[in-house]
């Protein structure tokens, strides 16, 4: 069955929930134009989350979706952090910053019973999760109100997991994707696979509809996509351009320029791995390292650097998102792009 | 223009190169079905290379592809060989090897004018390099007798690079594709990309017919790689189970496995990075490690490893090589995959 059918919309593309360059704006052009908006929950606070909920209702009556990470927490570990603010205390020191005023803490929190209470409030008809499923009975309560349960795998085991838990969909995550790798059955990054080859192994293995992401593009792309048998495409990278998204400035020239050429996947923003631009900071420390705390620990120590480096307009710290083909970014309304992603 | 038309076969497939598991007899078998056969040269002496033209000539009219490597040969290095053979040590003693009888050596030699004059005796229609190209006299060399020189990019800048160097066609080679890694201006493995990812950005950046390589696996990768734009596709792992190759049983076994989805980049054979299947040298040793001497001299101190592992039945040190997507391998006669892969 393919997505249009299955979500009960009009076209096979669902923008990618993307934290930190979009909120509701982008989700609701996407799903007025047919697609399926997503809006990205995992650093929103609950006030925050209520009333983007009630923008995407006031304007929409489409399907939409809301996504989440259902990590588990690492517990703080002071040594760690220590270790890590060292590695960080030359960055420090270049942009004139106190290391004594940069604040501890995570800045992402699973899914957990109080957002299951206040979605039961709005019944989103899609929820989608990163890094796995929440609890089983997490499940069940997003299920209780109809709501339909997907869930990223980066390999054919973790397909196999998540529709045996009670996912029903399957975003099948390929190694060109933009943000973070949704690996939750092991740490071993070898596991990963091109979409090329992720999706018609997954498409093997389980029934439920397979929905392709990573590196996909432009209608190419999603064509190229459906005729591998995916149900529908999962698109990030090109939606960073549009005015709904708020992609910054800096953000936005990078993707316009060869830089966007080069990504990488790297554990020093967050702790787990996730691809945006190749940076000084993944120059110097090593794109994958030792050095930061666990996901989704990583985070504080360098938001004091992100918002030095951007005040002066250099992109050496702040994190540019992007998967590995920026090539169908485009400056253009999000229900263009949308319609334009699924033209035949 | 598709590659039937640019090399004159009937079928949009090109059977990869894939030295150490097939030999003439697989490049007949393709190219007699109508697609392009290619022959993998760097790993066999001239004497070998006249024999299997020969029997290649002798065996069909149709086009067929012989592939070298162009590699800058690396100087010896006693001191990293010392290292190497150190790190080996442990599974020389389990294994009851004796040290002091490990041969050195390269046993990968780069495409010369020796190879060029043979060739010219032949006068094969394609003639594929990976590791960029080889100098620009040996190029036109080639071009004289009218062969078309195809070569492998990995990113859009070795493609701007093949293409103003006097490729006139340029294989795609994404990050899922088995074997070695075709990188060639950079060593740096970030750079690497899926097909998905890479395929629409070369199209964008060179003017000549583009084939595109890693992760097709069936009919359907087929189909996809062109609705993306490719002029034809190279498969490779998919070949491995036909009877024309000489992949060894242990080999074919592995593919008709659950191993075949866990593959990795490694060093640890050449001293380049080549995928091939997750073994317990990658796990012991780091898949990529600082361990091996440059390429191709690593490969001289596993070959003892290798044989005696291979008698025994284990697959702890033999290279079974695999891309990212073994789904598609049959054990069907090459000439019935060709046409396979070509049906629509």
């Amino acid at each position: 069955m393919n997505i249009q059918e299955f979500f009960g919309i009009e076209l096979p593309v669902i923008q990618a929930p993307m934290a930190g360059v979009q909120a509701s704006a982008l989700a609701i052009a996407v799903s007025n134009a047919g697609g399926m908006g997503s809006l990205p929950c995992a650093m929103l606070t609950i006030e925050s989350l209520r009333a983007e909920l009630q923008a995407i209702t006031a304007q929409t009556q489409r399907p939409y979706n809301v996504n989440f990470f259902c990590h588990t927490p690492s517990a703080p570990d002071a040594a760690r952090e220590a270790k890590w603010r060292a590695v960080l205390a030359p960055y420090y020191a270049e942009f004139g910053i106190d290391p004594a005023s940069v604040q501890a803490g995570s800045g992402r929190a699973p899914f957990s019973s109080e957002h299951a209470e206040l979605l039961a409030t709005f019944r989103p008809p899609v929820v989608s999760f990163h890094f796995g499923l929440p609890a089983p009975a997490l499940v069940q309560r997003v299920k209780s109100w109809g709501a339909k349960v997907i869930a990223s795998a980066t390999t054919v085991a973790e397909a196999r997991w998540l529709e045996a838990n009670g996912a029903d969909a399957i975003i099948a995550q390929g190694l060109e994707a933009g943000g973070h790798r949704g690996l939750f059955l092991s740490d071993d990054l070898t596991t990963q696979v091109g979409t090329l080859a992720l999706l018609p192994q997954v498409l093997r293995a389980v029934r439920v509809p397979v929905i392709a992401a990573g590196g996909i593009a432009d209608a190419q792309g999603v064509k190229a996509a459906l005729a591998l048998g995916a149900a529908g495409v999962q698109v990030g990278t090109s939606y960073l351009l549009c005015p709904e998204a708020t992609t910054t400035a800096l953000h936005r020239a990078a993707l316009q320029s060869d830089r966007a050429e080069h990504t990488a996947l790297t554990n020093l923003i967050t702790g787990r791995p996730a691809r945006g631009m190749y940076n000084r900071l993944m120059r110097e420390l090593g794109a994958l390292s030792d050095a930061p705390p666990a996901f989704p620990l990583a985070t504080s120590a360098l938001m004091p650097l992100k918002a030095a480096a951007e005040k002066l307009g250099r992109d050496d710290f702040p994190t540019l998102w992007a998967g590995q083909n920026a090539s169908g970014c485009r400056e253009i309304p999000a229900a263009e792009l949308t319609r334009q992603l699924a033209s035949t």
